[in-house]
């Protein structure tokens, strides 16, 4: 944290930033959310819940705690046993980890719906089109035919054969609401968050507490690792996650890490 | 935090913001941050260092701690105290606490001065005429005929008869560098700063680990309440402060609430 405020994000483009900076993850997330926020893909208050997420991971010490991995490694399982997994992209994940979720729905065989707090057209197509540029073919959300039951109109949008119909969901940086919501639909939930006491991972089947830009492409690794593992194998992983455990270790690590 | 996310700053004017709302004062903040930035006196990075912020005050338990009603206490001690007591405006400041640095500027007689990170003369226009909105008649920091030693050129100016000469400055939302460079130029420093351990706070001869947006208002009432003190109780206050103790206190509380 000491460095924190003494570093500029100021570059054009995030080749720039050299990669043995210290602060070179920190960088680069505020490098790209506010890129995010200038080409209209993230909502001003994403770049005020990404600064309050960042002093999470600071706390945490600004890496893959064990736990965190072992919840990578189940959540990977989910998404390969799912008949229909869906990742979810909001305006702050669409900035942040473009590319590293069309390699994560590659790999898995998910799909990628766009699902947004402050749903506008604009933002819709902002972060279609930043998808495509990032190689994403198909992305749903734009249909938003089907709605989440017990949420209010605008945020209960979903495609009908998307998230509404999926058996495993990945909804990072989800708000609460929305995460309980789609707990009640009797989906597997998969949440990546950084305060372990925030709703979202507290409902969650299996909560990340992790920095995104981290846990996608460590899910990618552990999916890639995991392809050609049987049935059985894939099971065991998952009943091998003890998200309790995950949830003390982190807030535990947060504690004693400060 | 678990209803973060869940609520929504997005209304048009403050006044509409339910005062009983119990998420009442991280609305605020992020309504005026937002505000902020679409004027053009915050900084997106503005942006970013508020909502790490917010998580330390959420932390905190987002209340003025006793350790930090004593440091503000003996910040307005000193400012009553001091020759020449300057209050530093970045673009946060200006956003959140306007009209309450006013106040304060006017209970301790001090001068505010335009001092910013990221300085544009569009930002200085744009800051100094939000402070006169909100009252303020002189605002000093558009000379910088005088540099602060040991920091590059851009972060080093000030004006001569302002910050340079000051023998009491109060800096809310610092960086750690301009924060160690002021404190080596011997004044007394007084440091607004929701994380104990960045450099700011640790350089402080006074550090406040508080929400500036209760930590202003506060002082302003501590100055009002000694502004008929004798300079012998003014100097007790301010010798009765232990600045260690206040450090250490507000860690705690950051472990011990989560």
């Amino acid at each position: 944290m000491t460095d924190y405020d003494t570093v500029s994000a100021d570059v054009e483009h995030e080749e720039e930033i050299p990669e043995d900076h210290p602060r070179y993850q920190d960088l680069l997330t505020r490098h790209r959310i506010e890129r995010g926020v200038e080409k209209g893909i993230t909502h001003l208050q994403g770049m005020h819940a990404e600064g309050r997420g960042s002093a999470f991971d600071y706390l945490l010490g600004e890496e893959t705690i064990p736990s965190a991995d072992d919840a990578e490694r189940a959540a990977a399982a989910h998404l390969l046993l799912a008949d229909d997994p869906v990742l979810s992209i909001n305006g702050n994940v669409a900035a942040l980890v473009p590319g590293e979720m069309v390699e994560l729905a590659d790999a898995t065989g998910a799909d990628l719906e766009v699902n947004l707090f402050n749903r506008t057209p604009e933002r819709i197509g902002a972060i279609t089109a930043h998808l495509r540029e990032h190689g994403a073919e198909d992305v749903k959300g734009l249909e938003a035919d089907a709605r989440i039951p017990n949420l209010d109109h605008q945020r209960a949008k979903v495609d009908e054969d998307g998230i509404h119909a999926a058996d495993v969901v990945l909804v990072p940086l989800e708000d609460g609401d929305r995460a309980e919501a789609l707990n009640e639909m009797d989906k597997t939930e998969i949440v990546i968050d950084l305060n372990p006491l925030s709703r979202s991972p507290q409902v969650a089947d299996v909560p990340i507490v992790d920095n995104i830009i981290r846990a996608v492409p460590n899910m990618t690794e552990h999916a890639n690792a995991l392809t050609d593992a049987e049935e059985a194998e894939l099971r065991t992983v998952v009943e091998e996650f003890d998200r309790e455990r995950a949830l003390e270790d982190a807030e535990r690590r947060i504690r004693d890490g400060l």
